[in-house]
């Protein structure tokens, strides 16, 4: 059709159709093209609206754009297929060096990370507000095309995303400290807590601290496969933590006090600070 | 003053504080007077209508029952202070075995659990609705009195609480997974979390699991000082499947999607029954 700006969408669910949403909500594009394997979950995106078309990969031809929004042991392997076939193509996973190496990426591939999230994933959760004010990482290499990269800057200030610009591999020590390692404390603690003996009468706090335990369990264990090193480093020091707290514990009340009220303070700071 | 049903209060802080409201909204006493160590909080607890009248613990004589809200260290000792004064007298402390053990308890002290809170604390927070639908655990032993169980259960139904009547050792169990393993998980989290550089950019998740690290020192250094034979225990449990999950990050992706799979499940059918 002449003059449309398509969209080829491959993986339709909670962030890819997040994206559909937003950007056709934007005017960035006036078409979607939905890819995805699991006929139901695109059937879904179809009727939510955030998919005008179901398609193949082959339809990214003519396309303006491809996301690709599949968990991440799958990113490579989409951007290869679609690649050649769209001017500009774009990722959303949560870790980003190992799709990188995985790649060679070409020029006009842009890995990024809108962090924003939904509890329970999937395209029935999407919602077209879902990047507003949100972080969006975008991490270049240096054989990135600049105007690549600025199309996908200008793709995330049109959805609402406040986007900024690091290296691949600083951004995953970084999630792998704010975002992967709770996810495995928090599917830890609950594999436990049921284990021994039902979570009845659980408060508030709770709640809170589990929610993330509730997350899709395809794209967490490829997220905290791709980037165990990371994480796994990240948790010897928690460890570490968690030794020298159980020790005052046993006794030290008042060094125990300090240490909590120490991160106490943190975390009020950080509510304060609008977090 | 002739026909008053006066409440003493020893300790003016979220807890307190939101029984003396909510106790005096729903008709229970007409008066409360107020002992702190702290005079900021109590100042603080009769400005926000929580406490008429700021006292002494001698000013439980005449009152018809004590409410002993301070930190899990210093109950016993508050109990014993205020116990043969009034008819009956009950704590709201996170750990109940310690305490018993300390008291010896006279029949007329009841302890009690209101599992309700507030990020941050203090009287500021208090809300006459903070024990609206939440679970009150009661933990007599054999030699409570049953006319003091009966009055004191009175109390949490009149302000909302649902009553449950559970054995200390057992409470303090359970809490230790349900409540206080997640708080020193937090709190370390926070801490290293803090310490490798900064918490910008966090996500909502972050926001969630952090939540509770926003807590009360003193409150929480005593309860985990209190209970750490518990807590610790549950938190070898923890140890062993993170072992087993970081094992399954370096190998067996599906092993791992399996088990987070299991845990999301958990989670969301929580969820789904109104957690």
């Amino acid at each position: 059709m002449t003059g449309r700006r398509s969209l080829l969408l491959v993986g339709t669910g909670l962030v890819g159709g997040s994206f559909a949403l937003a950007a056709k909500a934007a005017g960035v594009f006036d078409h979607v093209v939905g890819v995805d394997l699991d006929p139901k979950a695109l059937a879904e995106a179809v009727a939510r609206g955030a998919v005008d078309e179901a398609g193949e990969p082959a339809a990214a031809e003519g396309c303006a754009a491809a996301c690709v929004a599949v968990p991440v042991a799958g990113i490579a392997a989409c951007v290869r297929q679609v690649a050649a076939k769209v001017p500009v193509v774009f990722d959303v996973g949560s870790v980003k060096q190992p799709v990188i190496d995985a790649l060679a990426p070409p020029p006009h591939f842009v890995p990024c990370h809108p962090i924003a999230g939904a509890a329970g994933g999937g395209v029935g959760a999407a919602r077209a507000d879902l990047f507003r004010d949100r972080t969006v990482v975008l991490t270049p290499t240096d054989a990135t095309d600049r105007a690549a990269l600025n199309v996908v800057r200008g793709y995330w200030r049109a959805v609402g995303g406040r986007v900024v610009v690091e290296r691949a591999e600083e951004h995953d020590r970084r999630l792998a400290m704010l975002s992967h390692l709770p996810h495995l404390l928090a599917f830890a603690y609950v594999e436990v807590a049921e284990g021994a003996g039902g979570l009845a009468g659980a408060g508030s706090g709770f709640r809170d601290f589990t929610r993330i335990a509730g997350a899709d369990a395809q794209v967490w264990a490829d997220i905290l496969h791709a980037n165990a090193d990371a994480v796994l480093g990240h948790l010897d020091e928690l460890m570490a933590a968690l030794g020298e707290l159980s020790e005052a514990m046993r006794g030290d009340r008042e060094a125990l006090r300090a240490r909590i009220a120490a991160a106490a303070r943190v975390r009020r700071a950080l509510e304060a600070g609008g977090l």
